[in-house]
């Protein structure tokens, strides 16, 4: 077994409710030694692909063998599959509703197991609280060591969401979509940051941009801006104000870069 | 002493300010060894019963010897007691409010003592922050095998608040109220799941529920829906909307249930 | 090496992303051992003093040799310094931004020194999360037994936000401002309740406080009220509602204290 697991949590749980930490009592009272981290339990309620975005957008940064445990889950009750995957670095847990697909997309040679046997639940299993009674013990005992192909059968048609990629229209005209938003209202794109040069302009909706920044600080008050974000993709933002609200932004708009 | 004693929180702080943290750090501080799980800090101000049943909801799912350190105090500098509790399995700490009266109920053999020792407290007592100078380090040193009897006196006349019972008003009839909400509007009632059979209706305010759901995806969009809750209560919603804000439901509000 | 550090975060990164976790993460995978809490991640956005007076607020309550890991960046990606500090009992990561104002009065022999080794930053830099790429790293580093002074120099000019001290005006009148808000709306001042007797009275804006509360539920509802608050300074309140809002009270406003 390798070294002791954590188990990192992304939910739409909220933090006003006792389901969050429901979910790491049960872990806890299965193995006293694990190790809880919250991504966020804040994602819009049943927003399944932006659960999926910020996990692709922190995973790599946490240690080897860490175990995420990502229950954005409007299906529960239904006959919904249940997940547990291995890349060979890291473990995932998630209902079959496409969660994971920035993860299945990342790691092609990811294994996926379809959970059939129902000895790792709890007891007594509600038609609404999976993320307790089931979820929460498959994580707990995978911190244990258990492995997926221990209680699931290894599947490939598991539900994948369309994660476009950027275009590449011309040489020099590359376009590209929203992808996500921070709570600051910066939006990230799929174009990757190693896609263009050091200048570069940008349009989306009637809104051109003439050179990216920087750095935050050096955008001008109130324009939007575009700048090579964290998560490695394109962002565009306005300093000090929220671009998303401001421009009335949405996930999946176009936005077309030009390279200089 | 039994094994590493978890702390599990619940106050009203919220996650804006430092309070919790302080809680946390002063804890730390006298055992540092000690284990804090958040449930939540987002209890509306004040809101003891929710507190109270925020708890009830998770509390069997922790660990044994969980010490459960529980801060909603509007009478906080005045003379309200401080109570520790044990009911053999568990540990609560909190101000003689009522907040623990879900507990009560449910553990009606539950010890209750009255702490009258000062002597785990802080140096300084403040007015305001008596979660920081007397709970946190009360729940400290419980961490560290203190017992409440050896602080306090045992007690009876503890506050216990109103927890109704649902009411049988015929074979097939069931009545009940409304005890609290979840973030995502659904309603939990006082309505055990065990006392109605596969097939009932349900009346609130207006609105006629011909028969139960399954699962929250099977109910159709926008009509008030009922099921047994994850809680073990009775439980109604609305599919994908928020049913408190939609049809103005409170706490309180009755409920009947018809058998078929 | 002195005992397991904990490593305690101020951020304003709030709790929907991956943020605050990705620090974290970032953490763990350089110290698997560092313990990590979380004071608060809901600073409002680039309020540098309010995430300095927050930390003042809480700081002497922690262990000994706590690494307080504050991260509000406005300018980040900028020529901004990067610092490390240590007073002796507790060690200090911030911006070069004035974040540690209140530290640095409050402990004037405070070393400061400004990070001038990359050699703990993480391998690939971003223009806009020094959080991840250079903070949470030294941070872990830090934990493990590194010492600010291995990979900066000692410096003087760091940046300090002005942090008024009350006046004395005459033997009975003491003036001070608001220092900041708590999110019940309470607002905290600069005048120690170390400075007023046990009888005193208050006016801010057109607001006359007759004598102070010695608790909150002892004030009159929808009454501007003053108590010697938990921080050490006077706070004004109003009973069961948010002062902050209902007077539009603002953080510089002027209070005047009379003793009598």
């Amino acid at each position: 077994m390798p070294a002791k697991r954590l188990i990192a949590m992304i939910t739409d749980f909220g933090l006003n409710d006792h389901f969050a930490a429901t979910m790491k009592a049960v872990i806890l009272k299965i193995n006293r030694e694990a190790e809880i981290i919250d991504i966020t339990h804040n994602i819009e309620r049943h927003d399944v692909l932006d659960a999926g975005f910020k996990l692709y957008q922190t995973y790599r940064y946490f240690p080897p063998h860490t175990i995420f445990l990502t229950v954005v889950d409007p299906g529960v009750g239904t006959q919904r599959r249940v997940l547990l995957c291995s890349d060979g670095e890291y473990f995932y847990i998630a209902p079959d509703n496409g969660l994971l697909s920035f993860i299945y997309k990342d790691k092609p040679a990811i294994d996926v197991y379809n959970v059939i046997y129902d000895h790792y639940f709890l007891n007594t299993i509600s038609k609404t609280f999976h993320g307790r009674d089931i979820f929460a013990p498959l994580a707990a005992h995978m911190s244990k060591g258990l492995y997926p192909s221990e209680t699931g059968e290894k599947i490939n048609n598991y539900k994948k969401l369309s994660i476009p990629d950027p275009s590449i229209e011309t040489a020099d005209i590359i376009s590209g979509i929203i992808v996500g938003f921070d709570l600051f209202g910066n939006a990230t794109t799929n174009i990757n940051n190693s896609l263009v040069g050091d200048d570069f302009g940008a349009k989306i909706l009637n809104h051109i941009i003439q050179k990216p920044c920087n750095c935050y600080e050096e955008a001008s008050d109130s324009e939007l801006s575009i700048i090579k974000g964290s998560a490695g993709f394109l962002e565009i933002f306005i300093k000090n104000r929220n671009s998303k609200e401001a421009l009335k932004l949405k996930r999946g708009m176009r936005i077309v870069i030009k390279k200089k």
